[in-house]
């Protein structure tokens, strides 16, 4: 976790690095004693879809913390070398099984206190059968609106988001959310 | 650069690391071969703003590479435990000595050859003389559209971004881009 991270010693030259302001910079960072290299620390973004295929949503009960048991949507850190949305539909291949096309951006989430950002697309489900359980799943499942398990959502902001989805799915204009999580 | 990080040593142990799959995952990473603390890396956010000021914007040319010289909008490497407008405002007043409010999103740049993540937002500069020239920058200049240095901009996803701007702003209809930069 970005936030949390610990950082000893230097990842090029492996001597020990002590926190100080560099040059031109502004903010402590990690500096190498013995060959200068700067450790920089940067917010990592979590990326997910909400899977839809029709009126219904497909869900996630995790089968890894935090919140093992809970539900949620598919969603999981980004990768080097892809983008936002190929991010979220390869998280969404890996927890769901679930081929989705049609990714638009639904939400971002600032979660600052873990130096994180949340981005959140929708996104079409290829075909009604057209998902499975990944490794990180212990089982996933298409909700309707009125099934969603929402006492056992692993997140708030992912409840808070399905619930802005069923509203805006009535007149099929959705807007995108940019907000602050504290 | 996330992209190209060279990692040779653990940042935990500073013992040598290897590249393998860890148990449960799917794709090589850094592994310390002495105590198995997985080094990741993860795309980084830039994040800025095209600063208003009623029909012109803020530029800045730049003193730093890559681009010395060459105009553009303030931006930056988001920092931990901020949120990407504050990210935003703050690249702002570094580099322009700017204040700015009402800071919306404009769009969303997936550089995935560099494995970063280009967010940019519109933002309202609070007085008509309140910028000044950053560290960074060697110069900053409102400007008209007709007067924007066209050919001598740093980068063209700024410059498309500005001619989109100028064209919405006409209708005050502002959209929220999400595209890939290849």
């Amino acid at each position: 976790m970005a936030a949390s991270a610990q950082i000893k010693f230097c990842n090029l030259c492996g001597r020990g690095v002590t926190q100080k302001i560099p040059p031109g910079d502004n903010r402590q960072r990690y500096v190498c004693d013995h060959c200068g290299e700067i450790q920089y620390q940067n917010p990592k973004i979590v990326t997910g879809c909400i899977p839809v295929w029709q009126d219904r949503v497909l869900l996630c009960r995790r089968a890894i913390e935090p919140r093992y048991g809970y539900w949620t949507v598919p969603a999981g850190f980004m990768e080097n070398g892809e983008s936002v949305q190929q991010g979220a539909a390869r998280e969404t291949m890996e927890e769901a099984c679930a081929p989705v096309t049609d990714v638009s951006l639904y939400g971002i989430y600032n979660l600052p206190h873990i130096s994180q950002v949340y981005m959140l697309f929708r996104a079409r489900l290829e075909s009604e059968a057209g998902y499975g359980v990944g490794e990180e799943s212990l089982e996933t499942a298409l909700f309707l609106e009125q099934d969603i398990p929402w006492d056992k959502m692993a997140f708030r902001v992912v409840s808070a988001a399905l619930k802005r989805f069923f509203i805006e799915r009535q007149t099929n204009q959705f807007t995108v959310e940019v907000t602050d999580i504290v």
